[in-house]
């Protein structure tokens, strides 16, 4: 039977993170848990990004295998009736049995969102990362120019990541104001694919240059050096926003149309 | 010694409206047991707008009488600590000892949220009203214009409110497509003054108009019959927000700056 191909949005504020575990709230889990009460032959649902803590998706992919005949419109209305206010699917589609999302993302798209206030929003609370330093956004943006290409981006990257080959590819990486909400600057990055905490170490470095807190060329000093430490701070979870994940297959029965 | 004037920014999810409640979770009653934390010979907060459960404010305008002398600075950093994370104090001033906000509010704006959308989307849940059937945007103007002016609004109010003068002025009711995220439609509408439930009803009312279920020239029609029944649904709370309160007077000392 084909497998099942879900485009899942969520806000992560209240989850432990995309990835299963034992005792704690997670995304995947949730979504495991509403997927077995449709269909108990269910084992595992596979995700493309293992989110953090925190962090928010507005187009996580996931797959499983299911053993029942349903519809992707049935599949649909019976999960939003299981799942939790925070998680939402937003298309279901059909792809070949066993697939596994991971292998096939070509492109992934993150925003990183910096609210400039001085005192609390409510609604931008765990949605934002909130300063009140004033930031020159030309800076952030020469920093955010020195990523566009092929590097290896070894100094980019927790500890926690032990992976061999540490060159990646960034197509963009642009700063914008909101137009709505012009408080808001919104960090925008197209790469191939990207290390573990690279986003929100990246984000972290453009706003404390951008703050006069580290001297400009931080990321040319890095992509030199591969220290860590010639980057700046990682910035929080909760203003990061996993937005779009590019397949090299296109799913069949698409719902919505 | 001076009354102090707090803007208040809440989202209104959780809570049972603005005006306190025996066993409930109000705006107001946060609000008070925050202050008396902080000064205990406070006994209330007035507020302007009585706000309804699960709507939101960007500026609700509040006031007490301190028995200590705090700053406006002060008072911000000590109620920022004591409030939860869905209500935040945007500002504080000082104004004349026993000032009541009600008296003195001269214009209020709203801002009510349609989310055009098939699906659910976490980031909008409980912030806008969600609806997937197509809108006619250019009928939901024409409504929107027969409002502006100087009107007997009978027909716009619940039946809970007996009050004998209904007559109101709106300066403007307009819609837009919001910049950043051009699924949600945003209706802002000024005036003098409201009746109680009016906005929601006329969003609802506006909403039935633009999907095709009630007849263009409700609100006309409404206007001259002083009839509810010839206006439509009463909008959710949860896609309402009161943006903006103008007093007749100017706050002392205001912080920030």
């Amino acid at each position: 039977m084909a497998a099942v191909l879900l485009t899942v949005a969520y806000d992560g504020s209240l989850y432990s993170g995309w990835a299963p575990q034992a005792n704690a709230r997670t995304i995947a889990g949730e979504l495991l848990g509403a997927v077995r009460a449709v269909d108990p032959g269910v084992r595992e649902v596979r995700g493309t990004s293992r989110t953090d803590a925190g962090v928010h998706a507005r187009c996580q992919i996931a797959a499983f295998d299911p053993t029942r005949e349903i519809t992707p419109r049935g599949w649909a209305l019976a999960l939003a009736a299981e799942l939790p206010a925070e998680i939402a699917i937003r298309s279901v589609g059909t792809v070949a049995d066993g697939f596994d999302p991971r292998r096939h993302a070509v492109r992934k798209r993150y925003r990183y969102l910096v609210l400039r206030d001085e005192s609390r929003d409510p609604f931008h609370e765990r949605r934002a990362w909130r300063t009140f330093h004033p930031l020159d956004l030309d800076l952030a943006r020469a920093e955010a120019e020195a990523l566009v290409g092929t590097h290896d981006f070894m100094a980019f990257r927790s500890v926690r990541d032990q992976r061999v080959d540490t060159v990646r590819t960034i197509e963009s990486a642009t700063w914008t104001t909101l137009q709505d909400t012009p408080q808001v600057l919104a960090f925008d990055i197209v790469g191939t694919a990207f290390l573990y905490n690279m986003v929100r170490i990246i984000a972290g470095t453009l706003v404390d240059v951008a703050r006069g807190r580290l001297a400009p060329g931080a990321v040319a000093r890095a992509l030199a050096s591969h220290e860590r430490r010639d980057l700046g701070t990682t910035a929080p979870a909760h203003g990061l926003y996993l937005e779009r994940i590019d397949l090299d297959v296109v799913p069949d029965d698409v719902w919505p149309l």
